[in-house]
């Protein structure tokens, strides 16, 4: 007797730094997904629960306070562990694709390399709060940060990390692009700076070659 | 030519479960210490700045959510990073001394021990977060659970902590007493079944041998 089981979702998540077009794109991989019969849902990080945003309430405030580097990446995967624990993991489990707006490899962008704590240190706390739980696929918009920030003038007032200098803004994109090389599977990197059309092309491309592997996977699945 | 240095503060910290008499054991420990002309900053955990205050509300409130385990360790952590480096860690090189209510102790106790997170996990993000800073000295108020918990019920409302379960506490205060024979250089045990003078006596007791030490400590440093 074969039971049927659900297969488990897809996890993917969108990075950059400000500026690149992430909610834009959101969108439409949204749409594209929908074309496929696939809903996913749309979370966002630091947040995500009802807890985690209230933890990402606390860390985009701009304060008087000096706020300690290791106090903001604990922060950040307080969020996260909850995010995980009670929202992502669920959905996975009952075959709900999960999309969000951020997750683990902005923490290496922004704490590791931004705020220079360190590659070893980030693998320490990543490894202690999600023991190697990643995204399926990671697309990351990039765009030189001058472009970026230009872009996002444009919008309400700065958050305390939208309020940082250009040079933490390129080494958070360095940190980015040096995930990238080492994980040129899972983090596809984007050239965001094209018009919508050619930057959607490209990431319709990479949906693709993901959703054939996920078709591929089902099928054999049916088989066994 | 010899340069006076005024000497590195004393961080001494309180611990116990709900109902063991922290308060008022506190006060009356600022006044020994003040009769021996010591002022101490008091403080607390989790808090201590205003983004730990901050912490703490996240912490102690009831909510609908479940809170995850390794959440709550990460809030902890947080909160903790700010108050050592904003706080304590400024304080004791200034030659202050601190008073903490509650301190990493309480970690091991409430989420090592409590919840079960085990001591593995607690040590190593205790060594990401604080690098081995520890409190000079520990006073832990023991009391079986039954009577600091009908000592507590005569307060205000519980917070999410304070609603725990006695299993829950048993748990804690076994913890607590581990870590004391652990380390019983630093964390003195006081039976606080007593009357408050005689609980009292024993801190005294702890104190004039503590002080007697960091009087000779003075003693030495004053002849180089």
């Amino acid at each position: 007797m074969t039971l049927f089981k659900s297969p488990q979702g897809k996890f993917i998540t969108i990075e950059g730094t400000e500026g690149v077009g992430k909610s834009t794109n959101i969108a439409f991989i949204k749409q594209w997904l929908a074309n496929k019969q696939i809903s996913i849902i749309e979370t966002r990080e630091p947040g995500g629960t009802p807890l985690a945003e209230q933890i990402r309430e606390l860390l985009l405030s701009k304060r008087e306070e000096d706020v300690d580097s290791k106090t903001e990446l604990l922060l950040m995967f307080a969020a996260r562990c909850q995010h995980v624990s009670q929202k992502i993991k669920p959905a996975l489990s009952a075959g709900q694709w999960v999309l969000s707006d951020r997750f683990t490899d902005a923490s290496y962008a922004y704490q590791g390399a931004g705020r220079a704590l360190g590659l070893d240190k980030l693998k320490q706390l990543d490894a202690w709060a999600l023991q190697g739980f990643k995204p399926d696929l990671t697309i990351m918009l990039d765009l030189p940060i001058d472009v970026g920030l230009a872009r996002a003038a444009e919008r309400s007032e700065k958050d305390r990390f939208e309020s940082e200098q250009i040079e933490f803004f390129e080494k958070v994109r360095a940190g980015y692009l040096q995930i990238a090389e080492q994980e040129p599977e899972r983090m596809k990197v984007i050239d965001a700076t094209g018009s919508i059309e050619q930057v959607q092309q490209q990431i319709a491309q990479v949906l693709e070659v993901f959703y054939a592997s996920y078709a591929k996977e089902l099928t054999q699945e049916a088989c066994w």
